[in-house]
């Protein structure tokens, strides 16, 4: 039996990304978002939307840049602090101790601690309502040798992102391997009743 | 030390939904994408993206709207064939034997099956290269009552939703409750070196 919930934003699995931005001045920010997901292949791009209320938002739209910073399980308390205050008022490296390093290939700053960054360049800012979406083409992706195994693979299990339930608020590890993706070309027969 | 991996489309957790659209007859289709988040609160939004050679993207265009079901762990066969092959020249339904239901809200059919539905209307359709974005606003949601809570919130560890990895393509599960979204206003004092 179906129930209705009402019109909401609630899917399962939501991301915990962090986008980095530098203001028109020069300075970096850090900030904790969830509307986030990839949204093309060719160019790579990755979808973030922002309330334009954010600080973040402002440094967008100066720069046409950002990254996006991958946070492990490990972190789950700054990136939850990076969500909740705002660099406009409150200096969030001084507070975290994080560090940025300038990117080498778009006009923002990468953080340092997370063990994955992407350096993207804004190709489409669409404002959608409270939220604008800024589209950025990923221009380059980095990861901690930590977190690589030895073939040069990414190993999930040892970034151990997070994931958010926005209807319960709610923090989630990473799981168990299930299964290899594009692997079931064919069903067994179902039963016909 | 950080590694460059080079523009690729990587990121952690990225979702698996299954879009349910009607073709301009009727027909009902499903298919699994993964270049899909939530893009605005006001309206509740998701953006879905598909590549133009699909025929849910035909669909879309067609009937401005669609489902967005998310499958459980336990049906992850189902959604790893329903991204491999094309209703185009399969009968996906006869297959897999699921079932859709007509939606109330949007001019798409739901699947029974999965615990968690969501229907949409098209407001948006940004061609952004290989693939077009669909910014769908989300009119309801439905859940089987089976994870649900007592409360009637919906309990993300019954849903078991999965979770991709798109370089190393394998499929995840959801693992332990981490802790309580925006609850950290502050940091402890971080010692200087």
């Amino acid at each position: 039996m179906k129930k209705s919930l009402g019109a909401q934003t609630l899917v399962y699995p939501t991301p915990v990304f962090i986008i980095g931005s530098y203001d028109a001045a020069g300075k970096p920010n850090a900030m904790t978002a969830s509307w986030c997901g990839i949204c093309n292949s060719q160019p790579p791009s990755v979808a973030v939307s922002l309330r334009k209320a954010t600080y973040s938002y402002d440094n967008l739209i100066a720069r046409k840049a950002f990254t996006l910073n991958i946070p492990s399980e490990d972190q789950l308390k700054v990136a939850d602090y990076f969500g909740l205050v705002s660099g406009k008022n409150t200096d969030k490296f001084a507070h975290s101790g994080w560090t940025t390093v300038r990117g080498e290939k778009a006009d923002a700053p990468y953080l340092k601690e997370c063990p994955l960054n992407l350096e993207c360049r804004v190709l489409h800012v669409f404002d959608l309502g409270l939220h604008t979406q800024f589209v950025g083409e990923i221009l380059d992706v980095k990861a901690d040798e930590s977190v690589m195994d030895r073939s040069g693979l990414l190993d999930i299990k040892k970034v151990k992102p997070i994931i958010f339930a926005p209807d319960t608020q709610g923090y989630y590890s990473l799981g168990s391997f299930l299964g290899r993706a594009f692997s079931t070309r064919e069903l067994p027969k179902v039963e016909k009743g």
